[in-house]
């Protein structure tokens, strides 16, 4: 089989579709918009994409792309914790500058401050970029900080270990699929991803969905407004349903229905959680 | 007075900073907590932070910090279209790469692709950078998609104008502030935004919460769960209020106190918004 991911490689996304795919093809795309289209035109058999960081945020790229334009869904959901690494192409260099992604530039400024005073940073656009970059001039004294992956992808040295501040640092990946992959990864969860419109003036509406969760006991374990880009001040809501009570949770969808409000399914999946890597 | 903003010069936090104090003295930060905290510890007067991009969505590292850490809020907001141009160093060059963020990137492609075909594409942690880099390097051919007042910030061309694909681009930002600063922009509309930390299981109480709003036809303009990061799975929840019937949010917000539900005042503040750029 052919699996899309957000390259380059040594991206997190790269390191997700190789636990989740270990014997398949991998292939590099450029941004998620084409990592979607690549599942969407049958190029590949799956897409791995992130959705959710929980620093970061929503993925807006991933989920309105999804909602606006793409009748496909999310089959599972692989949560990958995040750590950073400090890369370099020799243990024993200087390191004059250190280049990365604004987000994990500020997870690991409180080490970079301590152990390297004097270097300068440079922001890119992705840490596995940073990665790649660097490889890419060992004449000079540079190091990056990138997943670990990103070190055996592009024969780097981990020079620091986990040197990110928060604890709790974690990206949701979906795989986007027509069949539910059999992963040997151990499963978490069961949850539901619904994009509701809602037919009137938000508060009461909003709050009429909610309802037909809050009412048999459902777990919302996430809920979004996200502009529906028709109209200024229109909005669509992503709520992720917890679905261990799928007969219920099929029950308020049919209210849902019943009540005007129009949903659509943007993942009905089990979650699975990797190691940290 | 002294105001703080998003560096480097040339980014649109920048040039929001230059519409609302056009006549005080401007400092850059160099990443979104440096400039809330410029303002903490009272380096300057008031501070300008990006908070929701229509298309990126929220600025988490902006309204993390004021939930966690900040006993500040903000005091105006103010909305920016966001258009993208094509900057160069001078009009008749041949353009071989072009430098921007990646949303910038994602927004001009169509163009690019239309009207450079053969460019490379190289992605920058900020438009702004993108902008000082070509700059910087008057003897290659480059170009950067950046907006207008980096043109004039690091004395660029604009080779091609608005170049971006989709037309509702708009970007929130807040000043933090202690008074309500006078503005000689357009006043909009008022706006509360609460941050909610429910009491108890999140369907049940959530729904209570907005019923305070819902009952006394009260628009929210937007609903968002973020992770508590005191345990997986524990939210609060980031609401903006119309704020035009004072005193009915204000009963509102006395019942959501009386049922347990506890809240942290994110901003109280006029909406202002300001011409294209």
């Amino acid at each position: 089989m052919k699996i899309g991911f957000l390259g380059p490689k040594g991206s997190f996304s790269h390191h997700v579709a190789q636990e989740a795919f270990p014997t398949d093809t991998l292939v590099a795309f450029e941004n998620i918009t084409e990592v979607v289209k690549a599942y969407e035109t049958g190029e590949v058999d799956y897409s791995v994409v992130p959705v959710e960081n929980s620093i970061e945020g929503s993925v807006h790229e991933t989920l309105d792309y999804l909602f606006h334009q793409a009748a496909i869904h999310a089959v599972a959901e692989i949560v990958q914790p995040i750590k950073q690494q400090l890369l370099a192409t020799a243990a024993d260099k200087p390191v004059e500058k250190i280049f990365s992604h604004p987000q994990a530039i500020a997870q690991g400024k409180k080490y970079v401050r301590q152990h390297y005073p004097q270097a300068k940073i440079e922001m890119t656009a992705s840490t596995a970029y940073a990665a790649r970059f660097v490889a890419q001039h060992p004449e000079e004294n540079y190091a990056a900080i990138a997943p670990r992956s990103a070190a055996s992808e592009y024969g780097l040295q981990i020079i620091a270990e986990n040197i990110q501040e928060m604890a709790e640092n974690f990206t949701r990946f979906w795989l986007l699929g027509q069949s539910i992959p059999t992963l040997s990864l151990y499963p978490k969860e069961k949850k539901i991803t619904l994009a509701l419109t809602l037919p009137d003036n938000l508060p009461g509406a909003l709050y009429k969905a909610l309802a037909t969760f809050a009412w048999r006991g459902i777990d919302l374990t996430k809920i979004e407004s996200r502009p529906l880009k028709t109209a200024l001040g229109e909005y669509f809501f992503i709520v992720d349903i917890n679905n261990e009570k799928e007969d219920l949770v099929s029950f308020a969808m049919k209210e849902l229905e019943a009540i005007g409000i129009t949903y659509k399914i943007l993942g009905n999946y089990t979650v699975y959680t990797i190691s940290e890597q």
